[in-house]
């Protein structure tokens, strides 16, 4: 089901309710109100109300939402109530860490293959997945992979964006510092953690 | 200076304004248009001319922004205008990334200092920054160091926080898998890059 009209920031605070929603499960709770869930996610009630109201409302008013439900609802609009999985190229200390993250699962997600351009890397098996070599790259049509995670230099990042696009891969996460240019019909988040800090300065009183 | 009701959202996206911009300097150009800035930010103009509003606006209609000029009315916003220096806590891979990431300097930051429970690492020299005792932390006050990534495992987190708390330190990005407990006058921004690769499937179409 595709939604007409949803502002790209309430699907960017959909994870983010989802992880909430999680996180309060895990403390034995079956029901949370919207009060709750929007000091888990830094906005208003009014906010969490608006996002959900896109997809025709999820709560009844003054009883608050159904923990359980709410989860597989947004799970659902998101498309990852069915496991995807995702590739990851270069494995170097940032992809070594995406790799050793334990989060991925919460949301469904599964890194299932790694890429690196070191021959030395390539063979080697990092949380049950083996590198391969970046010419193995058009693999993944065949191996329906259509996520990527592209951790390499800057200077490389074009080139690995193009053949995951030639390999039919669909939404890419950025984390190299640049702009990556991709046909329009593949989704790119680029991630710059220099970005997240430098917002911080702003919320700090001076002196 | 203080600006009143700015939306969270409109602070997020100042410093992808100011990447947009400095890519765009990079490129040779002396001015842009508020489409062009929307490309980079994935918003549509009338986005941007929104989120510069809460500041006055910055241009002229018509002959768009002088891109000096505004990169450094929106460093002056976020008061990344002087450099701000920030401590790191948790040297491990994600640390190690953190530390050979080069996009700092770009914002403003400078990541300067580093810390890890690990007495194998302490003393080690990464980047011209040595890492130190966590037991050091207490110095960040006296460093006037009020900016801190964490980046240590899942159960160290809140006791770190808390560590960082009593340094003075009145900005944290964190990166572990958790949510943190502060102070109200502490600011948090948490990143999980699960939740990032999980809004991805949205905008993939099916098949």
């Amino acid at each position: 089901m595709k939604y007409c009209k949803i502002p790209d920031e309430t699907i960017r605070r959909l994870p983010v309710y989802l992880r909430g929603l999680l996180f309060t499960a895990e403390q034995g709770k079956e029901r949370i109100s919207s009060q709750d869930l929007a000091y888990f996610v830094g906005v208003n009630s009014w906010q969490v109300r608006k996002d959900f109201s896109y997809f025709g409302g999820f709560g009844t008013r003054g009883v608050g939402y159904e923990i359980d439900k709410l989860a597989r609802q947004i799970k659902k609009i998101l498309r990852v109530d069915v496991v995807k999985r995702a590739a990851l190229v270069g494995v170097g200390n940032l992809g070594l860490a995406v790799l050793a993250y334990s989060g991925f699962k919460m949301y469904g997600l599964e890194i299932a293959a790694a890429f690196d351009a070191d021959p030395k890397k390539v063979g080697r098996k990092i949380n049950n997945v083996k590198i391969e070599e970046v010419s193995k790259l058009r693999t993944l049509k065949r191996r329906k992979i259509e996520l990527a995670i592209i951790a390499v230099p800057r200077d490389a990042a074009q080139k690995i964006a193009d053949s995951l696009v030639k390999a039919g891969v669909k939404g890419i996460l950025n984390f190299s510092p640049c702009y990556i240019s991709v046909p329009k019909r593949v989704k790119v988040i680029t991630i710059d953690i220099a970005m997240d800090l430098a917002r911080l300065p702003y919320y700090m009183p001076a002196g």
